[in-house]
């Protein structure tokens, strides 16, 4: 069975879901620009409210990850799209964020963006920098130390980029 | 006398003379990833109100040029800012984007970031460009086709970063 088959566009009833996984990983703060303490509502705005859309992946009725779609800057620049996927801890190593990944880039093109851009990924954090490489992204910059994460202090942020 | 001294923080009466400097650079399109019908209302917000400070230049009792500071990412990338600059097209080659840029440094040290980083800078800007590099930003990434510049067509869009 297609595993893109289980991502679907999220409702506003999947929020708490949504939550669980948002708060799980915003709390580490080794992965994402959000701070630490985002509350429930501002993590909907981010992650709902703000977005162009939003998706779930959904396995047997559980939400097991979820990613948005917005565009990455105003006017001259709104043809370039930007992402960010979350995976539940309970569901990682099944291939959902490289599915998520690759459904994300499929919603780009049918709304016409022509490139997907990351602004911010943390340079420790190893295996989205391997998987965004291995899906076709480039890493076109490097932020010197502009990553503070909570074990290793400052870290590098990449910026990749995938023209499509 | 010092050209610093002609920086002072905006008042919410200013923004009437900002909105002169705003809209006239942004309906162009060669330079700010805004939307070229970007409203009065939004342009408040956009240079207002959620930047953490604006600063204008004022001469005589004129307002020539303005700019903002405000976080760049949020949580693990808040000790680095990011900085806007609009000069009236009417006060240019007077050197008030060069004062603009030294004192906003000034004033990120102050706010104690420890970095400064310009998302967007089109290719197509080489004033800009030249004068961020003259004035110690580097160039870190490159945005191929990023920027959607109304008389040339995509060009690539640099990432600039200073370490303090």
């Amino acid at each position: 069975m297609d595993i893109l088959m289980n991502i679907r566009e999220a409702k506003k009833e999947d929020f708490d879901a949504i939550w669980l996984i948002f708060s799980e990983i915003v709390k580490v703060g080794e992965t994402y620009a959000y701070n630490r303490d985002t509350t429930k509502e501002q993590a909907f705005e981010l992650w709902m409210d703000t977005p162009r859309k939003t998706f779930v992946f959904e396995e047997n009725g559980n939400i097991l990850a979820t990613y948005f779609i917005k565009t990455n800057q105003a006017g001259p620049g709104s043809h370039v799209c930007n992402c960010g996927y979350m995976v539940s801890s309970s569901a990682r190593g099944k291939g959902l964020a490289t599915a998520m990944c690759n459904h994300s880039q499929k919603i780009a093109k049918e709304l016409e963006y022509k490139a997907m851009q990351f602004n911010f990924v943390a340079s420790s954090n190893e295996g989205a920098v391997r998987l965004w490489s291995r899906l076709g992204f480039e890493t076109v910059g490097r932020l010197i130390k502009a990553f503070n994460n909570p074990k290793l202090g400052y870290v590098d942020a990449l910026v990749m980029y995938k023209w499509f």
